[in-house]
Parts: structure tokens; sequence; C-alpha cells
């Protein structure tokens, strides 16, 4: 019987050191045993070094299009329109107070909200997709990809502001309500809870232009891009802070897209597995 | 100033019966507008005809690995274990009484239980990266891909066993307890959620060697494949029930290596990130 064989193999393997596990980003080995093969497979670049990332792999790396209109909005019509419109605009206010003109940290501050609602709306239409017996047209995939997109910002951005101990304090706060909110406002109505991330995606286009502005002026200093974003947005090695804005601002300007499209097939009084999910959107 | 333009431009969008979205699966074109220029890419098989699946792209299918040990099995050593293992036989015997030997149908329901741990595993991690400024070693992926391969396992099986108005309403039972115990459960103890799911997996295993079993004898028709389960699994045209059995099977004990693994490295005093996940372990 494999039960008894597995249960001594497992002991033999707890005490030694050998481990078939590597650690993230720039952590070490650290000798996880391990009984049961798995073992992640080792990536190299073209130029041979070892592929540093596991939170990404080489093939869900992008260019991104910065060539996307930063200028769309959408025009509040109905009184829901307005509500989401209105309800980001009030947001900015103490965002703008708290942050004043500290563009990298207010970048990773919002980063760790942006990436509440796909997750939400995700995992949403997940349960969703199970209960109803039903495909999902790609969305749950599409909102997925967006959490981690922002995310990856998030990533990216604490490499060049590190937070102060009460930041992390106001995220956990902003999280623990955000995601509760996100939660039940897309049980109510994802027409809504889509819009307003569209509106947030709207701020978010204006603050990284800001940022920019910033940089230009000479008042944030236009620092090396950290190794995460190189990679991550496929750019040059001599890339600087000034290039990763741009490239996350184009993000910006996808999510923005993504959320009102959304928001428009409620609107429609359709459902978003009637159309085709835009998976790969960047 | 861009805005009312696009306000025009949505107007008659609005009015006109274009769409540049078509829908998923085997539902038709519905007209969704949209001036959001959001396109789904078309995408052609080698065959010449169009990829129908919006809920999984051609580069996530894969042949599953059907030479796994299947008879892997954590033997229960700590109280928790035990806990862990006693929970899963217990759930087993109403489970045994209400599907007796109809396996397809027991298949069906139960996917849609099995793919809830991957998804709160996945969001929980997320939201502890981001409230951490921390990386996840690629834990939140390979979870997430374990709730989107047991979707795919569902949508498999609802193709040969239609579910019933009263199955129905026991899924959506199943699912709200299911769902906040696990998420209970995940925040006061990984190791007891991932061990859990462990010894599901090694249940699921069973289940799937007694169908093979009723489908030799031929107590169930050895159907055709579903469509979606021979795009999925890369499967040969000619497929049957059992060999989508087969590799369901296959990807069962990958999800139980994956869990004990994840409860392991728990044990044995590390976070998960402190090791590289197995993305695209199948
Ligand atoms: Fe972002
Ligand atoms: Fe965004
Ligand atoms: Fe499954
Ligand atoms: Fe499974």
């Amino acid at each position: 019987e494999s039960t008894l064989a597995v249960s001594e193999k497992e002991k033999k393997m707890d005490s030694s050191s050998s481990s078939s596990s590597s650690a993230d980003g720039k952590r070490e080995e650290k000798g996880i045993a391990s009984y049961w093969g798995i073992e992640a497979s080792k990536i190299t670049k073209p130029d041979g070094t070892e592929w540093k990332w596991n939170c990404f792999r080489p093939w869900e790396t992008y260019k991104a299009d910065v060539t996307i209109d930063l200028k769309k909005h959408h025009v509040p019509l109905t009184f829901l329109d307005r509500m989401a419109f209105w309800t980001v605009k009030a947001l900015r206010y103490p965002t703008d107070i708290f942050f004043q003109r500290r563009y990298g940290c207010r970048a990773m501050m919002l980063e760790t909200v942006a990436a509440v609602p796909g997750m939400v709306g995700g995992m949403l239409l997940h349960f969703k997709s199970l209960r109803r017996f039903e495909h999902s047209g790609g969305w749950i995939k599409a909102l997925l990809e967006e959490a981690e997109n922002e995310r990856m910002h998030l990533m990216t951005f604490m490499e060049v502001a590190k937070p102060r101990w009460y930041e992390r304090a106001l995220v956990i706060t902003v999280q623990g309500v955000f995601f509760n909110a996100y939660f039940l406002g897309y049980l109510v109505s994802p027409k809504f809870a889509h819009r307003m991330v569209g509106y947030l995606e709207e701020e978010a286009i204006h603050s990284y232009t800001e940022f920019l502005k910033e940089l230009d002026k000479g008042n944030i200093e236009n620092v090396p891009a950290p190794a995460i974003a190189i990679d991550y947005w496929q750019l040059p090695q001599d890339s600087t802070l000034r290039d990763v804005v741009l490239v996350v601002r184009a993000d910006e300007a996808h999510h923005r897209d993504v959320n009102h499209f959304a928001s428009d097939i409620h609107y429609q009084g359709r459902e978003l597995r009637e159309a085709a999910a835009p998976i790969d959107y960047h």
C-alpha cells in the first residue's frame, strides 16, 4: 500500500534540507521540503539570466498600447451614472488633501484600492457561472486579469515609494471598507459598480497625467524604472519612472473602456456573458 | 471637447444595431452597442473553423498528464490533519446516499463545490498581497487557475448531465454555506483549508475511478466527448466520455498535490509566497 511508503518518504524529506522550491522575486531559497513532486519550472530570459518573477511569466508580459485615447469620457446620462460620477468626484477631495502633490505615494496607495473591483467582480461572476451552469463569456478572466494588472502596478510603485506604517494602516482600513462596499454594490447593481470603476479609471488617468507633469517639472526625480516594470511591460533597459507612468496610464485607459463597456452591456438589458469579454485588452 | 462628441457618438451607436461583440459558446450574436472600441479578437482553429470558447483560449488548453500517481495519499499525522481527513470522510456519506451510482450527475454537482476553494484562496492571497505590499510567489495565479480548471470540469459535465430544478436549488444552498465556511476557514487556518482540499481531491479521484468502472461495466453509456472537452484537453475528435473522465481525474490528482503541498508549506512555518507556486501544473 502506497500510504505507508509516502509517509516514510515524507519523514525522510522533512529532515533533509533539499528543496525543489525557489522563492519569489528577491527572496532566497529557504529549503521547503516537499514529496509532492511539484517543481516550479525554471525559466530563462533570452539573455540567459533567470526569470525572476513568479507572480507573472514571460508570456503574460506585454507592450502597453500608449496610443489609446486618454480623453474619452462617458457623459453621465442617467441618475445612476450621475451617482457613480459624483461618488468618485467626492472621493477625490480627501485623496487630494491627503496626498497633495506626492504622486508616487498617491499612485502606490490608490493601486491597493484599484485592485479590488476586478477581483470582486471576477469572483462573483465565477460563482454565478457555477450556480447557473452558465458560461461566462470570458468576463471572469477579463476582470481577474484587470485585478492582476492593478496588483502589478502596485508591485511596481512600491519599488519607488516605500509605504510608511500609517499608510499601511490606512490601506488595511480602506481595503476592509471598499471590499465590502464593492461586494454589496456589485450584487445590487453591477451596472453601477462597473460605471463607478469607469469613472475611477478616468480619475486615475488624470492623476497619472499630473504625475507626468511633476516629473517633467523636476519636482519628482525621474529615477530609473524598477526591474519588475522593465520585465512586465517589456521596456528598454534604460527606461525611467516617466516611461513606467506612461504605460500604467495606458493600462488605466484600457480599464476605463472595459468597465464603461461592461456597464453599457447591463444598461442594454443584457448580461456580460452575452458579449465576448476583452481578454488580453491592454 | 471630446465629451460631447462621445456623447453624440453614443446616441448614434445606441440606435444602430451594429455590434462589435460576439457572444459566448452556442449563443448567437445579439447586437450590443459599444463605442469603447473593444473588440474581442476572432481566433480560428488550425482547421480554419472559428474558436468557439470565450471562457478559455487556445493557449490555455493542455494535454493532461494522466501518468500522475493516483494512489498518493497524505497520512494524517497531526490533530488538524485528522480533523481535515474526517471532515471530508463525513461529507462523503450524505453525498453517497444522495447520488448512489449516478456518477455523471454526481460529478457535475461536485464540480460546483470544487471550484470554490481555489477562488476563495486566490482572492484572499490577492488582498493579502495588496495589504502587505508583498509578492505572492505566483500562488494567487495558481489557485485561481485551479478554480478555473474546476469550472471547466463543470462546463464539461453539464453537457452530459442536465441539472434538474432541485439540484440547482441544492447547488445555490451548498455554495452559500461552503463559500462562507471556506472563507472563514482560510482566514483562520490556511493550513487546515488546503489540507481539507487535498483530501477532497483524494475523494474526487476515488469518485472518478468509480465512474470509470460504471462506464466499463456499461451501466453508464460511454457517449461521445462534449466539444468543449475536446478543445480544452486537446483530445482526439473521436474521444468519449471515458477519455474525459480520465483527464479530469488526472486534474484532480494535480489539485491534490498542489493543496497538500500548500498545507505542508504552512506546516513548515512558512508562507506560500516563499515557495514558487506550481503555475501551469496540470
Ligand atoms: Fe492601476
Ligand atoms: Fe486601473
Ligand atoms: Fe474537478
Ligand atoms: Fe479538483
